[in-house]
């Protein structure tokens, strides 16, 4: 994939996630795309916890769903889109710290399907520690199949 | 379970759900609470979609999140809390509809883990259909060293 | 799908699965085979077990591996053959007994991407349990291009 | 751990391995086991193939869950024996090769539950490939529970 072609696909994407009415509800941000990168993050606030405290786990987990499509796409050829098969996540520590940020990688693209692995990561004090794994299947569709019409 | 203890359990349930600023904020609703069962669910809102006007897949692994956890809690003993180890979902069909449904019941009930199952489905002119399906592994700790004092 | 269409596509099913080395070398048996469902099994030999006397966990995913996709190909097109893309399992309870018996059925057939789900259970005095459970993904591709030529 | 702390649980987790008649029965061999790692592999061998002449999906899973509870085995300590509670695995390309090889590496150790990455590839002319990938969740048990008396 040449820089142009990647640049006109990651300004796609962009604004596709823009039109995310839960994107920005939960205020997300896409912090990173390179071809089979996405870094993907939210600031803590009240609303976004559970009762202890922390980030509650379907933040986690939207983090996920959206990076692992995210990162699928960029390897994709214009006319298709990232539709998310499946994933499965592993919390290993609790989510607490000041954001949650989400970064996936495709460890395999495919023209049909694509496997993409996610770490998340809380911070606090500048430091880093990994609070989630997941492991995603994306499918390639057509794009004109997935978006309605108008 | 005698229906006392059931119904005291359920009764700490619903405080502790209560107190979760991210079910609040996305107005998800706890509809029934059975031993070994969890429903919840959630009304469309244009808040709560993706960019092609489908419930976003992150409020369907919010839904799974939260419904097989406190399916897990319905079954155990006073003094022990559930805690999310892990989960898997598949995607079966986009989520359009006016309602997010997620049904959520214990398969094996354990001491220490416990295996939920649960079905995501959309309603639209009061027809469910299966929208994803999903198997937890839900842990079950001492309640006070996942709560923070105070 | 016709019973003709179903006994053809059946037939070469089991032509297939005759040809794993695999299945025949750990004496697996494919039970039953109806559109969207696959039974398949396997008697109780000290060569399948592991240190306590109980089916080896990799025997009981080999049963979730051929039993999905076997599952996933009752449905299939002519022409199209079954790959499986990912699996989860969850095991319930140890794996004693005679007799692991593993039941898979489609959950959602499609012409790119199939859900099946199954269930592995345990055979002991006319008994059954559950020993575990599994959700699969299983890709429909052209059978010309999995198969070696030859 | 101790170096010598660590080489008696190494010993003893080689010496259950040797116990596992599946184990044998497939001609799988422990190649490496280090703090919260293990590797393991098998020769390829016509008894191992599905009907295309790859190796059998269930070799492979069978490689993620001794693998992934083995490497979860080498960071517990005396008296606990690692339980697989759950696993998923990825398929990423077919199982080619002379030998089919498992890294597993403890991602994050836990009192409870531990959480494990493996990597599957395939050996052919010198070169590895990735064929799978997996994540596992493994428990801590108490060994007088698991392992039968006498």
């Amino acid at each position: 994939m040449t820089d142009a072609i990647f640049d006109q696909r990651a300004a796609d994407i962009r604004t596709r996630v823009a039109r995310q009415g839960f994107m920005k509800f939960i205020s997300a941000e896409l912090d990173d795309l390179q071809p089979g990168l996405c870094v993907i993050s939210i600031a803590r606030r009240p609303e976004l916890l559970q009762q202890h405290g922390f980030f509650h786990g379907g933040v986690t987990a939207f983090l996920i769903d959206n990076g692992t499509t995210i990162a699928a796409a960029t390897r994709m050829k214009p006319g298709l889109a990232a539709l998310t098969a499946e994933y499965k996540l592993n919390f290993v520590s609790p989510a607490v710290g000041d954001r949650l940020i989400c970064r996936a990688r495709v460890l395999k693209p495919g023209s049909m399907l694509s496997v993409v692995a996610a770490d998340v990561f809380t911070l606090a004090d500048d430091v880093e520690k990994l609070t989630a794994t997941a492991l995603a299947t994306i499918a390639s569709v057509d794009a004109a199949k997935v978006a309605p019409k108008g």
